[in-house]
């Protein structure tokens, strides 16, 4: 205990299984299948990165409110698509109390448009009410088929989702890059999790989008994970819910529509994930539950000297709003720095009788692990400069990591030797409308990786190439990854 | 519109309908029964109540988890009482995707002792482990079959359960004071809500609690509203369960427990009731979503200029964290004092050209409505203390109200005269045993009053009376009241 002795890169699905369990994160043992219990250590980081992530999209103009668990099945079924897509992962509430039936059953929602957006037709009438941006903190559940995972994929997920509606084709348009610059705001600078947007390719859209565009990461095993996706909806939805509003010109028209949704608990397991190390977490300053661990050094004849100068340490951090705390367990000094790295706190801060004999205190930041001896006049200065140092050495790490994990690949042989080292094959493809459908299906079947779509950040024209799988010109650069 | 037109004290509960649509804060129109859109203006104010409960919580050592929505139906029936008592209000689900049907189904929780508990049986060994202090930020479901109304009684709650283990039954019972004590720093002293603790009756306890104590508060119509309550669990639970601890005397050991469950959605309700009046909403100034609203006053003439400076008064405040919005739409002055003033913003400051000639504005309270004018220097020490005058003006109020709604009753006559005027009668009552039940019954049939129990916060003995209904020698003072 204490101590976690897996290796993050080498052995990184195991090393997930591990920190899930030593750092106390989640409890697979709930007896309902693809359900876990999620436990202090890591909601408290979770309701911080709900906090950023809300106070972003209130910055951005949008609203909270709440809406029902439970959808009419006819709601449910109002656009084609999205039920299609949805229907096998619904469960279903049939039932009240002692065998009593529903004459509807209500579909536990597995997201929020078909509730949402028949309400929106009751709001939104004239431009005055446009536009109209709405996101809830919710949990959604889907009847998940592959194995299910803490954090990465389960059937209950903590999320956020925003629908905005807009009067004009190109509002919706600027919605999906501003939500893009939200994903980057968030994901990236506070949660120092590195990604890409691609534009996924027909078969693969949100059941209603006319586009989706994911962002995907890249887990330590070569792995893509995929993140946060926003979604241009287009009239889809607004026709068959009907939110119209009555333009300038005297026609009433159908709002365009765009959605996000950013999944909190998974975005913490890809979190964790990237930034961990051999040692355990690694959590970015402003996400860690406790910021500073005090570690007091004693002997006998000084423990009360020592443990009250902590206390003094303690006081003067807090004072300051960070989250600090001592380790006064039974515990040797070495199970505690190994236990606390393990629980990725991000600076140790060390107290024994040289810092008592000189008023100093000696910081160890969880990246670098250099030892600091600083003056408590400096205490509070260096802690905060440790903290940000922490966490832009998380992202620039991070950063690094997704560097150089994109490789062209031109034959399917090739394709499979990328896959298998992990990280993106780049490659040519007929096309990313459904006539491409058929390479999709066959590339996945002979090398087990997903086109994962079109980069949005750049154009990329495979001028004269061949589609990788037919053989026909090909319109696009892809993007294959191995999901997990 | 912007104005509402009806007394809070006459006609208390179409007030209450008609500044739920006014202000927005609710729309009933959700095509299933008994669940409703929450919308911002109350999201907001409850997410603010969220964190201050929460804050609250933790400080006093409860931790944060998030457990599954879905309870086995195996677990839910563990404790007799409790599945007895909650049955008639789950909702099942019972199948998925297609027609599907799960094998055991699954309880939507109406509370979740029976999902935790499994759980704590697993993460309870020794001493070390207690006291084990969790709360979850859940929603609940119970198929309320009463008339449902939003915030005050709905089949989805948005609430707070808090689940306590402790070694001892001291420990549990003065966790319960604990409790009551955190009702008080939240409900009483941010919220502005008065109330009286009760222990309730034996037939009224929470299924399989050993006693069960709610606070009471009372609407303006004269009836009763519970708020939280905290339950004193003991071991009934922790048995079937198997929730062991092994003590210091080697002796393996069950648990005492309590749990607490603050409603947010429900407190809300209670709070916009009692602290409104005949103009519309009042907020305390910590809870509002707007805090300061700048009504300006211009001429075609002085518009730019006036204007301007309202952005400049607004940045003054919002560098000081407070959140301020201008209305520049195109009502008049009038309405909008009437609007804001319904929508309950504590703070109206009013800018035109006396204001921007002498460097000044003006403030009006929500409570107070007088007019008060300040120096630009002086804005922010005012806009600060005026807030705190807001709050403790609302406070001061409701406590108020609640004075003298208490009255004796020694004969059924005396207690219709009594629930009639609305509040609590308080009467002799043979026990609160079981054995007093049938007089409760017939109390409630004759009066429609319910027995809210005994006081907690005093021991009150009938000296020599005899119990109301029944006539033999009363053990208890009860309070009567009838019930929203």
């Amino acid at each position: 205990m204490g101590k976690l002795n897996i290796k993050h890169d080498e052995n990184f699905s195991e090393w997930f299984t591990e920190i899930i369990k030593q750092a106390e994160l989640a409890d697979i043992r709930y007896n309902v299948k693809g359900f876990v219990v999620y436990r202090p250590w890591a909601v408290i980081t979770m309701e911080k990165m709900y906090m950023l992530y809300e106070t972003e999209l209130q910055n951005k103009g949008h609203l909270p409110a709440w809406f029902p668990i439970v959808i009419p099945e006819s709601n449910f079924k109002l656009e084609a698509e999205h039920v299609e897509g949805f229907t096998p992962e619904v469960f279903w509430i049939t039932e009240h109390g002692d065998n009593e039936k529903f004459e509807e059953k209500l579909a536990l929602r597995p997201t929020s448009e078909t509730a949402m957006y028949k309400m929106y037709s009751l709001w939104v009438h004239g431009k005055k009410d446009l536009p109209l941006k709405i996101y809830q903190r919710a949990s959604v559940y889907r009847y998940e088929t592959k194995a299910t995972r803490p954090f990465l994929r389960s059937r209950e997920i903590f999320w956020i989702e925003g629908h905005d509606c807009f009067a004009t084709e190109k509002e919706a348009r600027d919605q999906v890059r501003e939500d893009m610059e939200m994903t980057e705001n968030v994901m990236h600078k506070q949660f120092c999790i590195p990604f890409i947007f691609f534009q996924r390719p027909e078969w693969d859209k949100f059941p209603g989008a006319i586009h989706t565009y994911a962002a995907d990461t890249m887990l330590p095993d070569g792995k893509v994970l995929q993140l946060p996706s926003t979604h241009l909806l287009g009239q889809n939805f607004s026709k068959p819910f009907n939110i119209k509003f009555l333009d300038d010109d005297g026609q009433e028209k159908f709002v365009w529509q765009t959605c996000y949704g950013p999944a909190i608990s998974r975005i913490y397991g890809g979190m964790i994930a990237i930034l961990g190390d051999d040692k355990g977490l690694r959590l970015p300053f402003d996400l860690a539950p406790v910021q500073g661990i005090i570690v007091p050094i004693f002997t006998d004849k000084n423990k009360d000297e020592v443990l009250a100068y902590c206390e003094k340490v303690k006081g003067i951090l807090e004072m300051e709003g960070y989250k600090v705390m001592i380790d006064n367990s039974e515990n040797t000094p070495g199970f505690k720095f190994n236990e606390w790295e393990m629980k990725g706190v991000p600076i140790r801060l060390e107290i024994g009788q040289n810092e008592l004999g000189a008023d100093t205190v000696t910081l160890v930041a969880r990246t670098s692990r250099e030892k600091v001896n600083v003056e408590l006049s400096k205490l509070v200065e260096t802690f905060k400069h440790k903290g940000k140092e922490v966490t832009d050495t998380l992202r620039a790490q991070a950063d690094k990591n997704f560097e150089d994990i994109i490789h062209d690949a031109e034959t399917i042989e090739e394709l499979k030797d990328v896959l298998d080292k992990g990280g993106f094959a780049r490659v040519p493809l007929c096309s990313i409308d459904m006539d491409g459908k058929e390479c999709a299906d066959n590339i996945k079947s002979e090398t087990h990786g997903d086109i994962r779509g079109v980069r949005f950040d750049k154009i990329e024209t495979p001028e004269g190439k061949k589609c990788i799988y037919c053989g026909k010109p090909a319109k696009h650069y892809v993007y294959v990854a191995r999901q997990y």
